[in-house]
């Protein structure tokens, strides 16, 4: 089982993962690039290499399947067991219950989301919204993490092109802090902060990359909140089909353009949403956040937790518009 | 002259740094791995391809330098300038003053902290509490950050041994956070944090690498915080030199111990000290942290700040304790 720990100084959880134990000398033999994987688990024709299916989508008539979702076969944390919380002296332990999903996106290999048609980019959204709805009626369960890492430098470990679900018995530090700010910004202007930075950036103008009726993508400020939605909502999972569809085709579009610009980098998205269990909150506005891995994090980025961007937003924008769709 | 943005989320600044500014197709480029720079411009000999020196120590008698304090060439802040804040709409901006430092710790090319004698390692720490001494006179500045990045996965951009100092006009936000922390901890227990941390893994033993008078080495119970003084201190650059000795020696063995365990891995190290401008704190204690780049960042991390360590810090100890010295 394993172990959820908490860093007594900040409060932050981190999972000791004893299923995936690694010595110390597995990290030596790791630095060898890892080799493709044959057969690929994800591929038609090898769905018996995964655990069993939780969800799919499959085509009207034939049958085959578009998008299927299977537990992660090393999970970080096990949906069996009770969730304990104890002591250890002074420091604060509890069990490892949670779910670790895999979305595999696509029956075809090694495809980007920049090339697959606009409606499947939609189904993995609906995936991700189908397995969020699912999940919250475990009420052990607080948060649901959603992401994709895309490229061996943005770490991931499988080729075939797949998303990741995480389900978790606690909020991370990260949200919690977007959450707090969006209540301190509250309690000051009695608006939400985010529905602010997207009127701002609309009339603006220098930071946008583009536009929709349902959806903004900018290249923030001060780093970080690309693609937030329009209408102020806390709770990715409550999203209508047509801002489903909006997004879909703005996150597939900026993909595109950040392929062209960057030549295809390595990146991971993610939603930053509410907490599943807490009802809608005034002052927390989920949005997708799209990090493409062309710098690289240093001693002062892991110390400090501050950042050294040396291209301004608003000339990472001008190029995301000049790039074309 | 650089920006500094605020986010008007979380409240975390980021440089925008114009002077080393990168455009997109930038990026591109630099995936090919850096060429070695000819002529090293902190070689013997070469001092003339760096700004004027701003501190040196040098041998008795012959008065060849052992370690040079140099301003960085292509600073992320500079000194030079008025400390001016102002708004922009929603959003907060000062103009980027600052100081960014190397501290050229040998004349030899590429040398490890665990290859040079021990008085030399004691130096380098002597350098930084120079630095942080001087640099508090300029009382535009709050934090004096100081680091090291060790190897390429660590972001080390030039392969002669070196380290790094950054003021800044803020305090950054993952300091503010275990100051934050270390207060409420000590309004709940009226006991510091880390002293406790200390008096339990000393007593526990598991989590121990290694301990002397001065300075304790643990494995972290949920990751950071090695390196623990022993006495409570808030501030670095008061350390007596009994301590630094001590300390040298710590970082020293340990980075031995780590080179052996993990074959020469990457890493990073830094100092996590008070703000330069306040007076002892109660609730702070200093500390060093050093990052083997072993395990890779993903979208998970980024996007939750959230940790999954997959080696159990009981191991990690363990491991450690038997490389030997």
């Amino acid at each position: 089982m394993p172990d959820l720990r908490k860093d007594p100084v900040t409060g932050r959880w981190v999972i000791i993962s004893t299923d995936r134990a690694r010595r110390p000398s597995d990290f030596v033999r790791s630095r060898v690039a890892a080799q493709p994987q044959h057969p690929c688990p994800f591929c038609p024709g090898h769905e018996a290499l995964t655990p069993p299916e939780i969800l799919s989508y499959r085509e009207n008539g034939n049958g085959h399947w578009n998008l299927r979702v299977v537990p992660n076969k090393f999970p970080a944390l096990r949906v069996e067991g009770v969730l304990d919380r104890e002591g250890e002296g002074l420091y604060d332990r509890m069990s490892g219950v949670g779910a670790h999903e895999v979305i595999i996106e696509s029956p075809e290999h090694k495809v980007s989301l920049a090339e697959l048609p606009e409606k499947r980019v939609e189904d993995l959204f609906w995936a991700f919204r189908d397995r969020i709805v699912d999940l919250k009626r475990d009420t052990r369960l607080r948060y649901v993490l959603l992401f994709k890492n895309h490229g061996d430098a943005a770490g991931a470990s499988l080729e075939h092109s797949h998303s990741q679900i995480i389900a978790l018995p606690v909020v991370p530090i990260q949200v919690l802090e977007e959450i707090d700010g969006g209540l301190r910004y509250y309690a000051f202007k009695e608006r939400c902060v985010f529905c602010d930075i997207v009127r701002q950036e609309a009339a603006h103008g220098a930071r946008l990359v583009l536009e929709t009726d349902e959806v903004v993508v900018i290249a923030p400020y001060a780093p970080r909140f690309p693609f937030i939605p329009r209408v102020h909502s806390s709770h990715f999972e409550t999203a209508h089909p047509s801002l489903i569809q909006g997004l879909a085709w703005a996150v597939r579009s900026t993909i595109r353009k950040l392929e062209k610009a960057l030549e295809y980098p390595a990146y991971n998205f993610l939603i930053h949403t509410s907490p599943i269990q807490e009802g809608p909150l005034a002052h927390y506005h989920w949005h997708v956040e799209i990090i493409p891995r062309v710098t690289r994090v240093a001693g002062f980025e892991w110390g400090a937790g501050f950042y050294i961007n040396p291209t301004p937003p608003e000339e990472s924008a001008q190029f995301l518009r000049d790039a074309g769709l």
